[in-house]
């Protein structure tokens, strides 16, 4: 165990990887691994990128971590796949990515599929964030679809987190995923160069007036056109500005302690439902579901009966 | 407790009404309450509808209702609004809604608005319809809008599932949301008099023969144009050859231990964050939090800490 914490601080890719599947599959000893990485984490700038699809945000997530190569960073990329039958286009196109900086050491890029149990994917999406931060990487880039609950959660334990939208996708700013609009800490309007750019800025600043409250941060607006490269370098200064504003605040360590409020109720929540499953195997569980089903018992005294066993209650 | 339950079995709108405000606010007399309901309840059909803003889902909703009134029987609406800055007109709406059939005593009307924690709306929607299911009502209709997982997880409590599409509403059957597709039981083609329609309808059956398994159900397909309150009739017939056939083959039944097998999880979740809640004032979590944020203490380490509090390792 030491010895593969050892060759991940190292920044070993292989090593990284196999932390990151042990991660995912949820598998015992990934616990006793993000231990002793542990104390070396906290130092990694973590952006969050997220919004439709459509927006081209595999394309700017690139530029960006084209930009902070040049600059000498190191860079990780989380890409998460929401399983659905439609995101096989997206694993395939993530591959191509990685083939094209895979002469590059100084940048590590995985794509991390839900494996389908509730907030499993937030919660390895940040486990294997902590494995890319005690790997040395710079800056860790998380890149997510807007669609739901799940991505508002993954972009959550960034420090910054970018909200893409594209003008005139047949989508007015009225259309904006509930939720989308709060968690911005900087929009970015992508394919700027598209008829209806300065129109849609115009709408999007008039409805971040009339949703945002008064003294709520007002999110920075940076228009880029990622194919080709433009605006990458504005859009990469304003999150370092961002960066340094919350810093001097205090806000990014009471952002990390918020965070860390979460995790830790996850991480009880996991824990003790693993509890639970040690003393209750999927016959027993559907036993007792066919039994409330048919109403020869209530949910209630089910659920009594299945924390007695595991000696909970 | 018991001459509450006793009214709500009578149907007595006040206490039908007093029961969900009790579930919504997750208070603790709602445990003791459905249990004293429980065995009343597995009567109703549960009629999920979901599809994207704009679809006309509440239209349809409200055609549909007067359509089983006409045919006697008595109906439950829950219409489920997750929070947004940009909801505030559906519930206004649905208010305008309930006094349109203020005048019936057989139709309930109810918006439910999410709490905020998770998973905490599909809870209280399906315990707001056991409540409904003991008040006697034949059919409830539990409205969604379709954008996220916690929408996916209520209609799964539903006997027959119905996905609301439109012809023509600038996206394509390919945008359809991820998830939506696998949870029909039946398709709606709303809005069905506007140009593209056979287009539209041609698409989506070309799209389902290649994401469903060969051998999967083919969810049949309804027109409607609920506006002028055509092919409701053929909706509602359509729903009840569904419930037929899923009676004949015990799917019903199977579905709805599956469902109980999922809602007996989500209670011991409950039951044991409540348990771990009783331990654990917000201002303790708040300094373990900061101090794993500081990097002073492994989440694991916080983990046990809390878990010994409440007396659970």
């Amino acid at each position: 165990m030491s010895s593969w914490a050892e060759k991940i601080r190292a920044g070993d890719v292989r090593s990284i990887s196999r932390a990151i599947t042990t991660i995912e599959d949820a598998r015992p000893e990934a616990e006793a691994l993000l231990r002793e990485l542990f104390p070396h984490t906290g130092r990694a700038a973590i952006v969050g990128v997220t919004g439709a699809p459509g927006t081209g945000k595999s394309t700017l997530v690139d530029r960006l971590a084209a930009h902070y190569r040049r600059e000498g960073q190191t860079v990780g990329i989380l890409a998460i796949d929401p399983t659905s039958p439609f995101t096989g286009g997206a694993i395939l196109g993530d591959r191509i990515r990685m083939q094209g900086h895979a002469s590059d050491p100084g940048i590590f890029i995985r794509s991390m599929a839900t494996r389908g149990w509730l907030g499993g994917l937030a919660q390895s999406t940040a486990e294997a964030a902590l494995v890319l931060d005690a790997a040395g990487k710079d800056v860790i880039l998380i890149e997510t679809v807007g669609v739901g609950q799940d991505e508002v959660e993954i972009v959550r334990l960034a420090d910054c987190t970018l909200v893409v939208l594209v003008p005139g996708l047949g989508d007015d700013v009225q259309s904006l995923k509930a939720g989308l609009m709060e968690i911005a800490d900087l929009f970015v309007i992508n394919k700027a160069d598209q008829p209806g750019a300065d129109r849609f800025e115009r709408q999007l600043r008039a409805v971040l007036e009339i949703v945002l409250e008064r003294d709520a941060w007002r999110p920075p607006l940076v228009r880029t056109v990622a194919t080709e490269d433009k605006g990458v370098g504005d859009l990469a200064a304003a999150i370092g500005r961002f960066g340094a504003t919350i810093e001097d605040g205090g806000k990014r360590s009471r952002r990390r302690v918020e965070h860390w409020r979460e995790r830790l109720v996850e991480l009880i929540h996991r824990r003790l439902m693993l509890r639970v499953g040690q003393h209750l195997d999927a016959a027993q569980l559907e036993r007792l579901a066919a039994a409330v089903a048919a109403r020869q018992k209530d949910p209630f005294a089910a659920v009594d009966e299945i924390l007695e066993k595991a000696g909970i209650r």
